[in-house]
């Protein structure tokens, strides 16, 4: 078979020069036709659609195509057509088609419509199908989005690490990381297990959040992001969890809580906008098979000012609600946690876009938040989306040792191992905000999917870490 | 004081129209003056280069100058002016400051010249220095020009997983991950523990390369590349590794080995030209600094065409230079694994520029590299660079089913959890190359630092994961 160079199918369905001889190299989507004619869509991954190749019975040999079935590697030379058929402009009729890999019929792609649940079974298979190519194609471009807008805006990327040795967020939802042979673990004369031969000398254990390593970059870079796996090993079989996902974690000195929300909204839009200018083939197909909804509530996203909403005037807008004759399942009071039908009742009933809520009662926050001169409220942040809530959270920071202090004295908070910490706000403290973005739920957003396993490629979950 | 627009001081240092009124924040690095005028340099992380505040001491209250030492957050009102003194352009001249945050003389970075070791005891605070002020910088900036290098060519950032229940590469050199109460640990009755209680129902551990994941993807997608954490639990304190640490791993289908070689050159190529274009304060600091020879390598590197050289004909190389009277602390002959000091002499001494060595025996090299026709080679390329040796390691992967599994077996590699990667050789097999880069590798040849410790924020090694 002639050597001509590769043209990937991205590529090649865009060109014009009919009559040109081009090579395409990818995998067979289907294979049908006739006794006179055959046609293969290839697929190649760098685009959702495929190309149509035309196989002129009359010129091959048959056992030379019995190879050709669905998931089948093909190199194929051929002519670049204008396309009779409708649904694509060009074709290839083909010239010469070498086999790289064949595909049996056990082969487990060979039917379509699997269900998801069978697709997370074959995770290695899955970004072979139209749905997983989008989701993951879409994934890249979000990631590229994020890492795009922070860099352009003078945030660096810094990386916290992964294995920690203190955490205040609690031991009882984290892995724990170890070298130690749990065959022979070494124990003092009171049973507690000696960490000094472990690798580090102490318990370690894969991170939560890298947000009070980001703060200490920001009090002195200025501003940055994180962008690296988070752990969580809550025994949680929902649609919504994951024990290993991954957290976009900003950080800016000296920003307010206009600066704050005002960031929140220009990144989420920002995010947004790059998937409907740089994805559309992608958004338009999972817009016709998963959900009809997407690219309209995406644009809607985009070209709707976001609602700044205290938490007080929202619990007054809930109440009102069932004033009015509306039932809520949970209780709703000042100091309550919203659940997640109050957060939608706010976005999609009562304001019909995005709201990001602000001042919550102290005791719903983290000790970290910034304290209100009300001696009640925190300046945390939530930014609630339809159809998913939250989306966003983040808070400014306290940067006042004293009033942090004592918020850790109040909450018996163990900062023994968090000297430094503190020493942020020991040493030239200065006024600080930041959010955080578990990057799966902005995909279970601009995807339309509805099961968070099946956006990321290979989802880790309680009795699951397979591939 | 006056509420004012704050302006970056990387821009306020490009601004030329003096006589504005302007406000920066920053921490003070130095404070020097006499009775009349004072003199603070203030640095907030946008760039290495402080701003000169200009302070008449016959307007300032010296009650509220006295926070204004090293370390201490500052707010500046004052007017742009062009400077008089030599080393800057402009400078301001202070109408009100403001501490946000002061900083006592427990302060640790108070003295210049901290040794590097010291440093490392006080990660948290170091990035407040100009060294790693810079590092941290170049640092996002790598990551930044790899992520666009990716982006433009039509790669896919793929994430693999960091928790793994099946690695080929030995459990002695990973970290267990486990939430098992070990103090409370059930085993069968021979003995062995059971892990049905563990989170994931089996053994699991961190990844010590996303490479297999890798190849799934590019069989779908096309092209790939990693950009993730990666663990190694070895007991090696030495300036060359860590515990976690960064890798990129691109992925191509279709990719030969000649074009495997061109990736890699033209990859490492754009990084360090990105780096020259983009960070030449930064590096124009660590040239003085720390390697006065950085700048003159980089340039070289990017100006250079990288020599392709088979392993058989570097064994050649170094028989001759031996026979010639040089000598090496280890020996060489054909199927030796180079030493470091073999690889620079070829870098250094032979060539005087970077090489990418070629079809390697199989014995010293992976499983999985594409074996050549002679039988005793591989389609391995080691990417050699002055000064740090290999900073990139790939090859060609072996496609064909039958000789993957004849090696598998032949080196009785432990495949049982592995089936989803020899499915992508049972189902449409196809040609396909990668390589891995460490990134805090690469960090090291464009920041001249010696110790990998030093180029990543909280580095993890032995009986080390303070942070």
């Amino acid at each position: 078979m002639e050597s001509i160079k590769r043209t990937k199918i991205a590529e090649v369905l865009k060109r014009t020069d009919f009559g040109t001889l081009v090579n395409v190299k990818g995998w067979v989507r289907t294979r049908r036709g006739n006794k006179q004619v055959g046609f293969i869509a290839l697929n190649d991954g760098s685009t959702i659609n495929n190309v149509q190749i035309v196989v002129d019975l009359t010129k091959f040999d048959e056992a030379a195509l019995k190879d050709v079935t669905t998931g089948a590697c093909l190199s194929v030379n051929g002519v670049l057509t204008a396309s009779q058929g409708s649904g694509q402009a060009i074709e290839i009729q083909a010239t010469a088609i070498e086999v790289l890999g064949a595909c049996d019929n056990s082969y487990p792609l060979q039917k379509k419509g699997s269900s998801m649940e069978f697709l997370r079974s074959i995770a290695h298979l899955r970004p072979r199908t139209n749905t997983f190519g989008a989701v993951f194609r879409i994934r890249h471009n979000m990631a590229m989005a994020i890492h795009t807008y922070f860099h352009q805006k003078g945030f660096y990327y810094f990386h916290t690490p992964i294995i920690t040795a203190s955490d205040c967020e609690g031991a009882g939802q984290m892995f724990q990381v170890t070298t130690m042979n749990l065959y022979d673990l070494k124990k003092d004369e009171k049973g507690s297990i000696i960490y000094d031969s472990d690798f580090f000398g102490k318990q370690a254990s894969l991170t939560v959040s890298g947000q009070l390593e980001g703060e200490l970059a920001a009090t002195a870079l200025g501003q940055i992001y994180t962008f690296g796996p988070t752990f969580r090993a809550e025994n949680s079989n929902t649609p919504r969890h994951l024990a290993e996902f991954w957290m976009i974690e900003p950080e800016v000195a000296f920003a307010d809580l206009d600066e704050l929300t005002a960031l929140e909204e220009d990144f989420i839009k920002y995010c947004v906008r790059w998937a409907l200018d740089n994805c559309r083939d992608d958004l338009e197909f999972l817009n016709k098979m998963i959900d009809n909804g997407l690219i309209a509530r995406l644009e809607s996203v985009v070209d709707t000012e976001f609602v700044r909403l205290p938490y007080t005037e929202g619990i007054k807008i809930l109440e009102q609600a069932i004033a009015g004759g509306r039932k809520f399942e949970f209780p709703v009071y000042w100091g309550c946690d919203l659940a997640s039908e109050h957060e939608r009742y706010l976005v999609e009933e009562h304001f019909k876009k995005p709201v990001i809520m602000i001042d919550y009662p102290k005791e719903i926050k983290a000790f970290y938040m910034k304290q209100n001169a009300d001696g009640k409220t925190v300046q945390g942040t939530d930014v609630l989306f339809p159809q998913i809530g939250e989306i966003i959270g983040g808070s400014v920071r306290e940067e006042n040792y004293d009033k942090l202090m004592a918020r850790i004295e109040e909450l018996h908070i163990p900062m023994k191992d968090m000297w430094w910490y503190l020493d942020t706000r020991r040493y030239g403290t200065c006024p600080h905000a930041g959010f955080g973005l578990g990057f799966e739920r902005l995909l279970l957003f601009v995807t339309g999917m509805s099961n968070i396993r099946d956006v990321i490629p290979f989802p880790r979950t309680p009795r699951n870490a397979e591939f």
